[in-house]
């Protein structure tokens, strides 16, 4: 039934979030004497959101929008020493370990040997790849996609390059916006595995998604009776 | 006789390291009060060395270099307010006018009659496509290829992809290290179109290189012809 099935990478296979909410928690310790915790979380969201357009996704943008952050809510007086350890957050995320998700390592091999699969992420090309490489994951994967957006457009031209109808296609992520409505708008299948964390902005409206190609596990470790159960109606 | 021309894009198709020159040049007028030019463009270049291994290739981990290489050369005495300066400059590099190379907009398009055409670039996934995307030029390729390092292996793997055999693939380019050498390595053929300044990173050993796949070029004005030549010698 499923000629590919494509994996999100952050917070589907592998701990994410919880490193950017840690370094946003260093950030906001790092700015105690100047502003409140709340102002912080705020003008930073604020300040990421704008910065998109000029950084995109990803650690390196990240550390942009916090420091940009920082001299914002200090009026500039935040010294170069304090924006040097900010710098020294980002060294420290980009080289953290990588922890696959609960029943990720367990569950992929299996499904590698009955469906070609494959990761779309987006985020840094550099730092991505070198995610990957130290997940120990890279082998079950037959294609590996780091794109710089997520929407329906980009999907349809991923499936076109490998031949495989939407109808073919499933997607399993944690981002309602990135990873779910894009694939039900071009007519392939969803699973949603929700991660404890969503980003804000990777969170989609509040209405339930109605829709007969979507699905919500969750754990990765569904995915296989979900898989058999639809290969038999299908059948 | 080739399969497909692959170009890199920056300093190849477009104008790129002339930016970074100029904002070092606004940079070297920041730190002015701090240090001599000729100490700042030296600690720059080992600090963007060290963190390639961080931060990859592109303007986000360039800007990143910038701003640690401030607060070092500064002994942190650097304000917010300056650093705010370097951002700025990031923020410009990003939506600076994506200028093709002298003869490029005439030459590509009858290329691209006679051959598949593909870009190879490195850097910044989400600002390498939109300098495509800005330089219009965008149609021209079947292919488009952003990687984050670029050595015998990630061509050959590109090349596998696309069921090419490097005797049948060209490669143009301005760097000899990241365009030429690997290319020559693995059995392709080699174009280079010097640019007017190389990035120290980029440029080869100085040996000049000896090899009958390999061609130096002063414009691609010049390319059609070669491919002529080249073509007539094979048939």
């Amino acid at each position: 039934m499923f000629q590919l099935i494509a994996f999100d990478a952050d917070d589907t296979l592998w701990h994410n979030e919880n490193l950017f909410a840690h370094t946003q928690e260093r950030f906001r310790r790092l700015l105690k004497p100047y502003q409140e915790p709340e102002s912080i979380n705020q003008k930073l969201f604020e300040t990421e959101m704008r910065n998109l357009n000029y950084f995109g996704y990803g650690v390196k943008g990240f550390t942009l929008s916090m420091i940009e952050t920082a001299i914002e809510l200090t009026d500039g007086q935040i010294s170069g020493n304090e924006i040097g350890e900010i710098i020294k957050f980002a060294k420290a995320m980009v080289k953290a370990p990588v922890e696959p998700l609960e029943g990720v390592a367990e569950t992929l091999p299996a499904l590698a040997e009955s469906y070609p699969l494959a990761v779309i992420t987006k985020g840094d090309l550099f730092h991505q790849e070198a995610k990957l490489a130290r997940s120990g994951l890279g082998n079950f994967f037959r294609h590996v996609e780091i794109v710089s957006n997520k929407d329906g457009e980009v999907y349809r031209a991923i499936l076109q390059k490998h031949h495989v109808s939407p109808e073919n296609f499933l997607m399993v992520g944690n981002s309602p916006r990135s990873d779910i409505s894009p694939i039900l708008e071009i007519g392939g299948y969803a699973v949603h595995i929700p991660y404890r964390i969503t980003w804000a902005h990777e969170a989609g409206n509040e209405d339930p998604i109605q829709s007969p190609r979507f699905f919500q596990l969750e754990s990765i470790r569904q995915l296989p009776a979900l898989l058999e159960r639809l290969s038999a109606t299908a059948g």
